[in-house]
């Protein structure tokens, strides 16, 4: 059923630098069926999980987890770059190759206690996801599962999200 | 019915600069009854238009258009800053206060001939929304309606959209 997903999504060679292969998703949005597809997909695999709160990171985790929030009947909460978000903000650091990088959450986003998905299109070394687990739980979120509609397993993401349940929907190893 | 969509919009002094009052939806976005409310309001305004991609400029404009898309069955398109998108582009830039800005949408993002929503969540002076409508316009695209949540209506901005019809949920005046 995820091959005619992974046939919507395009290959772009030396995206966004020589030697990278990125995997580029507006080809599987621009279609009805996948993009419905996919958020399909995403609903059976949480299965009756309670969720409050669906939180995502900018920009292409908004399409899916606003989605997502609305069949949820959830909150939707934007993670965002540095001094994108208007009121107080709670920040954090994260690795990147070469030097750092942070990501904000409005600190009054979450109630303590609520239940809480964590929504990206991707994972990749899965240093920005858990950069946003931490700040969900900073504001007393619980973090019921952390979801990606690709994985890209040979970076070994995974790892770092060990203490969370991870949920893809389609991996490239 | 707007009136409880007006009151779970924040404003913040002062942001992005002194003198500005920013409308912060994030406050909305996290009420799951308001959220849904904004876009039972976006549909019921869209009426019977026959809508075959909606297209969303980054970042906050992809949560209404994602589910808009989702809800219409149409495909989503995202327009974004330039070197955000990975394949061929098309750019347009446009004014703003103090030199100029840019954004581009995938050359393949619509066949031509189909009919395209335009979709963000404020309207302001229109610079950028009306930079999009080019955009679509030079694949083929159609546009049936510029649709936002907000209309920022002491800004003006609707008279440089008269091209289109023009839809807004929350007027401020």
């Amino acid at each position: 059923m995820t091959e005619e997903l992974h046939n919507s999504i395009r290959d772009v060679p030396d995206f966004p630098k020589k030697g990278i292969i990125f995997k580029d998703i507006t080809t599987l949005l621009k279609d009805p069926e996948r993009f419905n597809q996919s958020i399909e997909l995403m609903l059976a695999a949480l299965g009756k999980r309670k969720i409050d709160i669906v939180a995502s990171i900018e920009s292409r985790g908004f399409i899916f987890g606003s989605v997502l929030a609305y069949r949820l009947k959830a909150g939707f909460v934007p993670i965002r770059k540095p001094g994108k978000l208007p009121a107080k903000t709670v920040s954090e650091k994260y690795e990147l190759e070469y030097g750092t990088d942070q990501i904000e959450i409005h600190a009054d986003a979450i109630i303590p206690g609520q239940d809480v998905l964590l929504v990206d299109d991707l994972l990749a070394t899965g240093g920005t996801a858990l950069a946003a687990c931490k700040l969900i739980e900073r504001l007393g979120g619980r973090i019921q599962a952390v979801m990606f509609l690709i994985e890209l397993g040979f970076l070994k993401g995974r790892n770092l999200l060990n203490n969370y349940e991870l949920i893809s929907i389609i991996t490239y190893n």
